[in-house]
């Protein structure tokens, strides 16, 4: 007997919205009807759902009791008004937007801590798919974990435009074609020139001056890894690549690295693509379309044994967000399929 | 009285050798004669200097004991077949290239370590101006040594093309160009595509999985900074940015970090421009063309106060480079002017 489950995507015009949409497909999720959902302004749109157009209703107007699962793909502001509601009236919510505590929604990431949804079933309940900074840095890392004895981790997460949807992607390139024709440069969509820049800083910092991206990259590793009071510093920077984020990720530990079994570990490790030493991942030439988090240059500090250093790259539209909050779904219904 | 000097700029047509000419008579450098040397293939050339175009000369066929002072602004390999040479017909060397140990020349960045070149005038010997990232990291790390105990500093350095010269900023924009167009894209200079990408490494890693790029910037800030044993774990990634590189920079320490007064001596610190916190530099809008390292994002950890994380931007061909190694001549000949 296979069982079909009623779907509901809030964001759907989103460009991780439209990923989650294409991943169901791709990966034969049992969708019975699939409900698309969006504000206002991107009502009556349509994204295509095998063979078909699928119209996109508008989210205030819809009820969640028809469906047995939401994905919510918008911004937290969405997942405010909604996804409590959506769970009231039964439905499973597994949340993309970062609005809620762990507390409130889990951070799952199945080759991480598939164990925390084991016998929950579909119940209605918020489950979360953490951030795609903390999504690739947590894969690399949690393989170690039983390896290495980390003192702190050190971050230095280089995002791409499409981070923030498809505005951030349009606006690069509408700024390199302007600066190529050399057209005097008016920045809209960022707060300065975007092309062939890099700026520190991605939203407001707080009175510590640290980033709400920076403290969630923070909170949703120490929870991802079971590290509750892991020492982390993150500095978040954008940078003028379309998609694919990339990671320095610097770990000082107790006791000598033994860099033979880290990449013997990392190796093996679900989710992870190790890339040889001398050959090293890019975004554009590795991460983008795939599902793994690739991880290259592992190598312990220079004349420095207690320490150790990974390069890492990844899709943060599919793994970091759309893949990895499908692959929750998957998990959440495998008893019933 | 004022005297003037013989100076001869070898590698006088890369992209650092034109800037030392241009930054030679920006800051009226007692310069008398001045020499333009490169290889045979750019010989014939000129270089505009004072209103005249200078012809450049083949630097196989140069006399240095014609000069008092030379500029050798080509790479290592040239440095190795001349410099020594230069010092032994009575020449004071001011090498850029890399290409001797600390030993054999030592680096010098004035804001730091003036000292060691006190007295010693312009007798024939050999003095390096390091490479950017270790002088931006440096002129910002030099004024906390007081101040914290530094336990280690991890460094993600975001180079720009223009490190590599001229082919590195032509070919960042032939690139793009190609991609813009939608024309099938064929890597040349770099090995693989650079126009919105991420490289993670810049040259050959050795056997431990170190870049030389990496290795040096380990040494020189260690010599800079005169903290032999410090421990430095470094990457440096090639961005899409044509000037200016950026730099991420966390420290632990021993003992909790004052912010205020971390900022207080960064802005009293010579040679550095520290930005408010709220703002942040970047490498298009503020550093190039600038002859200060700039700084921003100054904060402690996430909930550790053991820890100081930095953002750093420089002009690498300017403050990274020519500027610097005129900064030492003009040390060298102080005493005489």
């Amino acid at each position: 007997m296979s069982q079909s489950f009623d779907i509901a995507v809030v964001g759907a015009t989103g460009t991780v919205g439209e990923t989650v949409v294409q991943v169901l497909e791709e990966r034969n999720f049992p969708v019975g009807n699939l409900y698309l959902l969006a504000s206002i302004e991107s009502a009556g749109h349509s994204v295509p759902f095998r063979g078909k157009n699928v119209r996109v209703r508008e989210v205030e107007e819809f009820d969640f009791s028809t469906v047995r699962m939401a994905f919510f793909a918008a911004g937290p502001a969405v997942s405010r008004s909604h996804a409590e509601k959506a769970v009231a009236a039964g439905c499973t919510v597994i949340d993309l937007s970062g609005a809620f505590t762990s507390a409130q929604a889990p951070n799952v990431v199945p080759e991480i801590n598939a164990t925390l949804l084991h016998s929950r079933g579909i119940a209605p309940c918020l489950v979360a798919s953490p951030s795609a900074s903390a999504t690739a840095v947590a894969l690399a890392l949690a393989p170690l974990r039983g390896l290495i004895d980390i003192q702190s981790v050190m971050v230095t997460a280089c995002l791409a435009v499409s981070a923030l949807g498809r505005e951030g992607v349009s606006e690069l390139a509408r700024q390199t074609t302007e600066l190529l024709n050399v057209r005097p440069l008016e920045a809209r969509f960022f707060d300065r020139q975007m092309a062939f820049n890099l700026l520190a800083q991605v939203g407001t910092p707080d009175a510590s001056g640290h980033l709400p991206l920076e403290r969630r990259l923070v909170e949703e590793l120490r929870e991802l890894l079971a590290l509750p009071s892991l020492k982390v510093s993150a500095t978040c920077i954008q940078v003028p690549v379309f998609f694919g984020d990339s990671f320095t990720v610097a770990l000082r530990t107790a006791g000598a690295v033994d860099v033979a079994a880290v990449n013997a570990a990392l190796e093996s490790a679900e989710g992870i693509e190790l890339v040889d030493a001398g050959d090293y991942p890019t975004p554009v030439g590795d991460a983008v379309g795939q599902d793994v988090v690739y991880v290259g240059r592992v190598r312990a500090g220079t004349d420095d044994s207690e320490q150790l250093n990974l390069w890492l790259t990844s899709d943060n539209v599919r793994k970091g967000a759309a893949l990895n909050a499908v692959q929750v779904g998957e998990l959440l219904i495998k008893d019933y399929v």
